[in-house]
């Protein structure tokens, strides 16, 4: 039996503190190589409850679910220059095997636009086998330097899809639908709330035409991309010559869109939802929403009795785990919270003598007496609230830590203050390499709606006019 | 829109038939290197089904799924010798990234023991820790020489189970335990019959002390292994250090098991059912459980209608396609077919004079006139008959093509005639490949059901006394 561990508190040490709770939270254990990890069964199980929610509502645009492989050979990647630019710095190479070089190397797949698009090319011939819209679920590999926890690991898991379209408009719109579904699931489900817009040239995807993007805000308030979605036009389908008979009998170049989310949502979960008590996960994608603890039931059978009874009874409707353990209540107790189960609900024997049990929400300290024919109801009720309660905690943080600067002054004193900087600015991608630089904030996107009442001002860099708001924060 | 192509017989040529009826029912395209494929979505669908149906077996027993780094540090596979000796000759080795040199080399999983027992050592401390029951499903990479669709690619999906007991009895109890939730799975929804026993010394898992496993046998009378569970012993604790402290306050190592099941499956299913006109997939496991055509729509509206009342009516119990082009009605039957649908109804105006619909059933040459009240009573009936029917005829071939064999030389007849040998065989690993050599077979298992009637006889091979019964195939 593992002991439980001091967490370190938030505003001591954020670092610190999310590696505590990944930790004494059993989300994870380091893998046999550096910036490698190991899902243990409660984050994968987060993990999974995303994907069958996400190909719930991919099903619901038409998206098939496909593999391809892992492997990709050296020529093709070379085919898509900036691609291959802005990986290659990245990519593991397998050179031998069995102790014996290989005639061509692979990369390990970082990403696998090139693939899909070598095999879309054999797949479409004419108008009629328009649009493809597949998806998969895979595994990718990139040699980061700097490693963190699911928010940056040499392979992480994610789902990327990839479509083709018979023309330009179908696949554009295609590229907001997707971003629409990210938005729904991480707001809906995930309770995190983002900021939607586009990324500059600067921050934009290697190989695409503009790249969307949902940023969410952490608690230390870094900012965390949590889902792209790219507009690739023709840039891969030259470079591949994937060519279809259209309407008028013309040879025309497909148009193609590609869309992720990543293991890195499950950074975002945490860093968005957790306390100095550990994770707190929502109840629409925990493994376990409810856990029932055992109070005393040494004292009074009718404590395990009783346990038993809630127990089969809510884990028809809910995700139920039972401790009928003999450890401590205070054990117990700082166990459920520290895995974030939602809700806890205590039997014991005082509460018994009144026909009641005890329910203990894990986001706020918060103690309900709930009579025993009650408890479903009840925890209907109470789960759907604590979803919702995250979501507005969460979202009145970002309202708080968004300032409007007009000064490269404001905008330096907001950034050292970790709140993101909704600013005019035009500046060019080297403006934006030297502002990172100087003050450690990145463009996060030119959010949709733009959050300033003016519609122009003056770019607080150069100076110059300009229509273009865009947000700066530090990111992960 | 893609021609079907004709079919090679499978008397014919049963190679050249399997290539076709996978490139024509849209299972798979060829990837962009060689042994690789692409799992199209008809059978990454199947694939997925699988999963669904074996991970809700697996959660009856416990198991809960985690994700393990793909990457295996070098020195790592070197601590358990046999193993490594098992797999050296196929292993995928990253030794760069980027174009730099790596300090250490990676190699790329062929299965994940040395990875999930550096995992375990970290997690184990005493008893109370045990068991251990853990799952992944992962791509995995074995550099095979001749490769074949879903039989032997050079990558595959599979999952594997990895489990730590705290006693050898347990384990072993466990090692059995997962072989029947194969046998039910693989039986039960693949429809594919099975002969369950014990792997050879010569054939089983590298590291591991016995290895039992399922058998089928495909239309062309090959063996096909699909599914193995091994008890691994001590073997890797030992190499490893994995240690628990037991009840008698002693250190002790701990005892393992691993196994799995893969995409070998597809070829299996494959070859299991399918037939001169493609391949025909179990209902229980079937993306598309009914293809619903319509025939003759432009000559009455009260087609399109129908069907689409039809559609949505089945749609809630079913799976169910609706063909509503206006391609001809010979084409719509061989395109469902040759994509293995088990049932297909077509709705025309001949039929529906009479408030009637046409089944036609996928595994039997038979068409079934339906009222329109009793499609959906019908529809479960005869989904429920397929399945069971496709199981029969293949539970019939293998009796019939069981032979029980007392000399080489009627082992040697047996074989050349695509028969499975059963004999009496106590030879040594040396003899198991000298008659592979000879005649092509290997061992396949040591089944739990003797199938002879008397309890000893000569070995075949080396005429001593022996009551160990071996079945001897070709096998893919």
């Amino acid at each position: 039996m593992k002991k439980l561990e001091k967490i370190t508190p938030q505003q001591e040490d954020f670092a610190k503190w999310y590696t505590d709770v990944i930790k004494n939270g059993d989300l994870m254990a380091y893998g046999s190589s550096k910036g490698a990890i190991i899902f243990k069964p409660l984050s994968f199980g987060i993990w999974d409850n995303i994907r069958k929610i996400a190909d719930e509502k991919f099903k619901e645009k038409d998206v098939a679910n496909v593999y391809l492989p892992l492997l990709i050979p050296e020529g093709l990647l070379q085919k898509e220059k900036d691609h291959l630019e802005g990986f290659n710095p990245e990519l593991a190479t397998v050179t031998e095997v069995g102790g014996k070089k290989l005639a061509e190397k692979f990369f390990i797949r970082p990403t696998s636009e090139v693939l899909f698009a070598d095999f879309f090319r054999n797949e479409i011939e004419s108008h009629n086998d328009l649009p493809l819209i597949y998806n998969q679920w895979v595994n990718v590999l990139r040699w980061e330097k700097t490693t963190n926890p699911f928010l940056r690991t040499r392979e992480f898991l994610w789902q990327e899809g990839h479509t083709m379209h018979a023309n330009s408009a179908e696949a554009i719109k295609l590229t907001y639908e997707m971003l629409n579904v990210y938005i729904d699931l991480v707001q809906n489900y995930l309770a995190i709330p983002v900021i939607a817009g586009n990324k500059t040239e600067h921050e934009k995807f290697s190989g695409a035409d503009f790249t969307l993007t949902i940023e969410a805000m952490m608690k230390d308030g870094k900012a965390l991309q949590s889902g792209t979605s790219h507009y690739l036009a023709q840039n891969f389908t030259k470079a591949f010559e994937i060519a279809f008979k259209n309407k008028n009998n013309e040879q025309e170049f497909a148009y193609g869109t590609s869309w992720g989310i990543s293991t890195r949502l499950l950074g975002a979960l945490i860093m968005t939802h957790g306390d100095d008590r550990g994770i707190i996960i929502p109840p629409k994608i925990a493994p376990v929403q409810i856990d029932i603890i055992e109070i005393l039931a040494k004292k009074d059978p009718k404590v395990h009795e009783v346990a038993l009874e809630i127990t089969k009874k809510l884990n028809k409707v809910f995700a139920v785990k039972l401790d009928d353990s003999d450890k401590s209540p205070g054990f117990k107790a700082a166990n459920s919270e520290i895995h974030g189960t939602p809700l806890r609900i205590e039997v014991g024997p005082n509460d018994l003598i009144n026909n009641q049990v005890t329910f203990v929400r894990r986001d706020k300290i918060e103690k309900i007496s709930v009579p025993l024919d009650k408890i479903e109801a009840r925890a209907k009720e109470i789960l759907d609230s604590i979803q919702s309660n995250l979501f507005t905690m969460a979202s009145q943080r970002i309202k708080n830590n968004l300032e409007i600067v007009t000064s490269y002054d404001e905008f330096k004193k907001a950034i050292a203050n970790n709140k993101w900087a909704v600013t005019f600015f035009e500046g060019t991608s080297q403006d934006e390499v030297k502002i990172k630089e100087e003050t450690g904030a990145s463009t996060r996107c030119i959010p949709f709606d733009s959050l300033i009442s003016i519609s122009k001002g003056k770019c607080f860099y150069t100076g110059k006019e300009t229509e273009r708001v865009v947000i700066f924060a530090k990111a992960y």
